[in-house]
């Protein structure tokens, strides 16, 4: 019904989606775990353009080096077969006990240094398998309890731990950029930058800023109970939309990672519009060109089936989002109902070009309050021609 | 039971708040509306040190100049004869039908330009009080689906808006300071700047930001599922916490501007023992001194009596829980299980002085991982205490 | 595109929707109030069979005999000319100061007492004009405060306020049902009988419980975080789905009353599946034959065109849910993969017909719960079904 | 500085709390498992009266006959020697992937057939054991997909699965009640009966619906973003409130599970005021005097240390409430604001005694809404005297 994804489509997949065997916290797993190289392979034949991983989705946590290397180069080998990228690497730093408070905001100073050295190298790692991005989600940085931390000591110790992560990424000349993955809650009872806005305010904070940005989850956004687009266009707009993780959330309980376009099905519609159309005022404005990564799970109901079932409904979401993004844009009807609700017009600035804030405030311009009060903008039947094109 | 409020204490109450009539969706006024001066005395009777505004809570809309200088002039009088502080001054860019889109991010550009100049001339009248705050609460920033705005557009207008007013303030050599209040949702679906973290991340990209912070809510960021005294942490640490909203909030739901402790009691707690007493791991650290301003609505169950009641518990619960977060911080238990659960600690970089990447990751700090795993941090025993101190 | 609605169709609105004229609790109307038959008249014009009302949409809180009886005349001579049928009324105890605390269950037994004339009343009313579902929605029953009611006398009251007008249409022979409309919060801190389930409960405790059943509303079951389409089956098993408020939410925050499909889309469509297709399981089984009745608001950006426009929007994502529906079930795809999931084995009773639990206990069903646990559910290739079916 | 509990307050405490060994979706356990009668003679040491358990709690999910009897044996003798009393036995019909879409709704009768034969032999455990309360949480008995589930099948296999239950408790004999434990969502996305309104509406349906009730849980009702304390009001006004469930969670998150007191606190106080004191309007009204039961996890960053002080904390935290809440009852002031709300005025019926229908309409109560509508109800400083004796 749907085309088959292929290459150009960009789409990656974690090997820790297809690979989540069913472990919740109310149950074991219940599906078998195959070797990280399986799931590549078979993403690959499923159309998928790139793989992506913590470094314990391939190697144990207490491998040691000759294990991670032959480890490595197997899969790597596979990769390479596959033709699939390694688009990005991260590590993880919240399954082991010892990262049980955080890693780079334990209040343990040698958690601390434990888990920047394990980030240091899984950056060594990234560089080395060719990867763009390296994710960093602090999942376990935060607390249940208020009086447990110091927060600004928590964000100083995130800034030293990121400057340092980002000054090595320099200084070693990798061709990486780091991206922060934001979340509210969960595993913890609040987390550190728990929405893309906090993030970005962090890294207008840092040193080495400049190679930081973000990589925004729909439902850890959602989590927070807030608009995904509207995260990605500010973090667009702050020229730091590195990197995205799409998924589906059915309102605020735990983190479901659904299939994308198993959530909110409308949200996950402008998100597509926003990443294949972009802002519709600003033709030449920014663009995400990056890599179209689900960070989802497969439902601990199915088995291996249903496994690559879900895979492929990811894409083909996607895929039939785009379809119908590209006819909402292009339709005159919906064009003609833009412009009747100004969306077009809050692209032109407020004062005039070299307007002086005088002139402005002694300009008359001849503006009746209660006429414009009675405007009708039309963005109702603007959203039921986005809903039609949806669904028609 | 609680000593009466004073000056020293630097309460202060917007105008709207003891002044909501009570009109809600469901339902009109149940009280009747005095003029702003009697409000004033009366918060001046019952111990604040402060009172704030909207352009409207004073004069209306459509006042004349004569009019608005008239009853500014009245109101000064009121608030010199009974001691009170103007230190806040903020416009009301929501409640008339022309901002029924927004005033600075309007889809309509008239609407664009006749709500700069009501801000900038709710600037002057500040400064002309001698108001040292300007909030700005973007109520009506936002949409209801995600087609009818441009979000790099949004953008751009609210930084071109927010920078033509900071540049005038410093043009004009006000002795005033911009302070953002974010909230998600309500009056619009998404509204934008719904975090404490994304106003952060816009007043980064400013061209005048240093003049420009924030006024969290604690209501707001509860609406978006968060934390606030972490959100007030990242704010401090970040030496943008200008200004404050205190009220209490049920959960996520309709914004309720409940009294400050009669939404979530633990967390109010947290949030004055930071006020009040610090980071623990930073006693030199960035403080807040401003205004404990609350910002809440007596319920409309009450008729006047009940409105200065529930003035007065504002009052009386901040000064409770001021009195129990200095006796928690002073206690030696808390100090020992602050030590044992490393909430100190984490005031020590991670780094050594001086120590380089190179030798950090050559360095063999001795660490076991499995052996750090089993630490017992305490958390619990620390929260505890503090619930002890609470309700003890 | 889509069809245009007919009769058959048996949409209906409440007065108050198209009639809201944009007061929030941070601004006034936007929109001039039109008299209650030129809604009426519109509402025909685009298709509706019914509309609906309170009492107060209609004529004033203090209308005198006669006035009442002069407008509610010229009420029903516009619908009868339209052919609109006045399938429900309803009374409105929540928007005069009287009913802050509530009408059945305030605190003040004179309120209580006036609270329940009112209603029956309206009974009378409805019953006149041919009306046969009466809905009570308790908006203001209810608190903010845990200590400002008593629960059990709460019961008690609403019990006795519901026996008393259900008691009441019995004996005057009124072909008359009652329809329960829960809420979880907002006028109120926290509602009476929350959810479709704590409403189903209430009424089987009640003495004349045969004629009361519920009105669910998409958005308020969604307030509660709950799946209104299960809630609506849930109503259904029970026998008691007499009416439904169809309209759209989009997450946890204040009553939004959005258009139905503006809010959560892939649940309206499994709503809209489960009124026009029953339940898969069950072809004999209840179903819902009454009103397709929308409980919403035009957005507040909207003048009158915007408020005709929404109220098409509202039928027009109707109809083609239910085209889309009734693909979806004909789809032998889809028929294969309830099959495969096993949807319609739930139909068939655990235990054998006349097995004893003594047999059922020493049975050998030769089961294996370690290879029933690999089953392959299929659950995500038929969410994936559904999608593509809504979407594609 | 809390007094130890004594066998009298009735503290019990599942086994599966204390010896939750931290994992969760993100990590493995932090700490190790003990045998289960080593936490019951610890719980017996820190006061506990009794303690309860899920069958797998005790022994695996495929112990043999022999096996089951040496540890139940062994447990018996622990708990008899500690003085602790089995109050209540459950059945865990969630963790084996068996029951990965529930038990007695499984969409595979072979696993409603497996399921129902576990509950059933948990049963006799349980009156083996010599407890009354039989507790069934169905947290699997649900969906993430609403087309995956016949709702009204569901509905009928769950009142199959529990009259089967309930009357083969009555059939052999046992003292023993069921208890049904509503959940909104984890670990299925909704999850059937997702609050106590639910679950009784489906009990109103049952054949031997009169030893079936509930027993809620607070973190459980509030993910459902409603209040814990009106739903234990509904559930002892219809004689339903059989068992509880005590713990702590900070707003729509996944389920924390955090110690009593932890989470909202107010509405703790008002829980325990609620089992303490009964509705204040009803000296005789029904009361809750079953176990005080916790049904928290000790915080994942915490050792065995933290284990036993979370523990401690619960029951410190329920008998320091209980104090304040006796305090707040029998304050003069508090009585007179009780009187002053109206709160006892509740309990009296809105019909005086033998008044018909008739003769109310027709009375002159010589009611005056607009003057009604002008009453002070003093429900903000009736609970500013809460918050007062709370943290007072």
């Amino acid at each position: 019904m749907v085309r088959r994804p292929t290459p150009e489509d960009k789409f990656s997949f974690g090997l820790w989606t297809v690979g989540w065997t069913g472990t919740d916290p109310f149950g074991g797993p219940t599906r078998p775990a195959l070797d990280p190289w399986e799931y590549a392979e078979k993403l690959a034949e499923l159309g998928a353009w790139g793989v992506t991983f913590h470094d314990n989705d391939v190697f144990p946590f207490d491998a040691d080096a000759a294990t991670k290397e032959r480890i490595v180069s197997r899969f790597r080998q596979a990769t390479d077969a596959a033709g699939l990228v390694i688009e990005m690497v991260t590590t993880n730093t919240f399954s082991h006990p010892v990262f049980k408070d955080g890693g780079l905001t334990s209040n343990d100073r040698g958690v601390r240094r434990f888990g920047l050295r394990k980030v240091l190298h899984a950056v060594d790692l990234a560089a080395e398998l060719g990867a763009t991005t390296f994710v960093m989600w602090g999942g376990r940085e935060g607390s249940e309890y208020d009086g447990s931390k110091d927060v600004y000591s928590a964000m100083e110790r995130y800034k030293e731990g990121l400057d340092t992560v980002a000054g090595y990424i320099k200084a070693q000349g990798h061709d990486l950029r780091i991206a922060l993955e934001p979340k509210p809650n969960e595993p913890r009872g609040d987390i550190f930058l728990p929405t893309a806005g906090h993030a970005l305010a962090l890294i207008a904070e840092l040193e080495h800023g400049d190679i930081v940005g973000l990589n925004p989850e729909t439902g850890h956004e959602q989590m927070a109970n807030l608009n995904y687009t509207h995260g990605l266009g500010q973090a667009l707009w702050s020229g730091k939309l590195f990197h995205i993780d799409l998924n589906g959330q059915r309102g605020l309980k735990y983190d479901q990672d659904l299939v994308f376009g198993h959530g909110d099905l409308t949200s996950a519609f402008f998100t597509v519009d926003l990443i294949e159309n972009g802002f519709p005022g600003h033709p030449d404005g920014p663009r995400y060109d990056g890599p179209r990564h689900f960070d989802y799970k497969p439902s601990r109901t199915e088995h291996l089936d249903g496994v690559w079932e879900s895979a492929k409904a990811c894409m083909s979401t996607y895929l039939l989002l785009a379809d119908k993004a590209r006819a909402f844009r292009a339709d005159p009807r919906v064009q003609e109902a833009m412009e009747y609700a100004g969306v077009l017009d809050l692209a032109r600035p407020t004062l005039d070009a070299g307007e002086s804030v005088e002139d402005f405030l002694a300009a008359d311009d001849g503006f009746d309050p209660e006429k414009a009060g009675e405007r009708d903008f039309g963005f109702v039947r603007l959203q039921q021609l986005a809903i039609e094109h949806l669904i028609g």
